[in-house]
């Protein structure tokens, strides 16, 4: 599994009032902005989502509890064969894996694994997503 | 405040059996390591670390409970000033400082706040620290 990260995503009760937080808050500007999820562009090259809890739930097949707060660290994959590669590593270190890699609705293939420790990493295949030569992500370039 | 990020920290209850995770089993290979942190490059430009829970804990002033799982999202500034300029527009958007920035121990300047979501961040001024042109946050380097 490569030293990369490409997408935070943070589970979030209420849209409006993380988007005002964020956006008329912090002064950040989304990418693209849906009910459930709104994504916005870091530097130097990943992304953080904003997505709602209930959702996050679901895609993760995880409550969020004590263990998970709702925070998932991502790596985005140039290939379906490589998700599964890095999984089976995972796994093979004594990963959970809270859900197998599967094709996502979103046209992708995403699975998530924890760490010894709870916390939570999805690895997916996204073909909107671009992996740079630096290692930045880039999502929506595909 | 910026749409960078710096640092993501993992509170870990066993630096070894989390350093064998991801190291042996992930492959990773750490930059510096001490007994209670360890701290790892990711591409394309920021650090992951591994801190034991209960200085994290300690250090956030904030218990890991239901909904603080032990991430934190970490922006670092150019100065001290630009962490107290954060801060006081983090507040003005509603935020919940649970640490005002101090001066810290390792000879930086840093503070915590929680988002709407209970979100945890810190901001920080690192005299170690480079901020390149691109975003990117070099550890170890000044």
């Amino acid at each position: 599994m490569e030293q990369r990260l490409s997408l935070i995503t943070l589970g979030v009760a209420d849209m409006a009032r993380a988007r005002r937080f964020y956006e008329n808050g912090l002064g950040w500007t989304a990418q693209t902005a849906m009910d459930e999820v709104c994504f916005y562009e870091l530097r130097p090259g990943f992304g953080l989502a904003l997505f709602l809890r209930h959702e996050l739930e679901k895609d993760a097949k995880r409550p969020i509890d004590g263990t998970f707060s709702g925070i998932t660290l991502a790596l985005n994959e140039r290939c379906k064969a490589d998700v599964d590669a890095t999984f089976a590593q995972a796994e093979a270190a004594g990963a959970t894996i809270t859900k197998p890699p599967e094709d996502a609705a979103w046209g992708g293939y995403s699975g998530y694994f924890s760490d010894p420790d709870g916390h939570t990493w999805e690895v997916a295949w996204n073909p909107q997503c671009v992996i740079g030569e630096d290692g930045s992500t880039t999502f929506g370039a595909g």
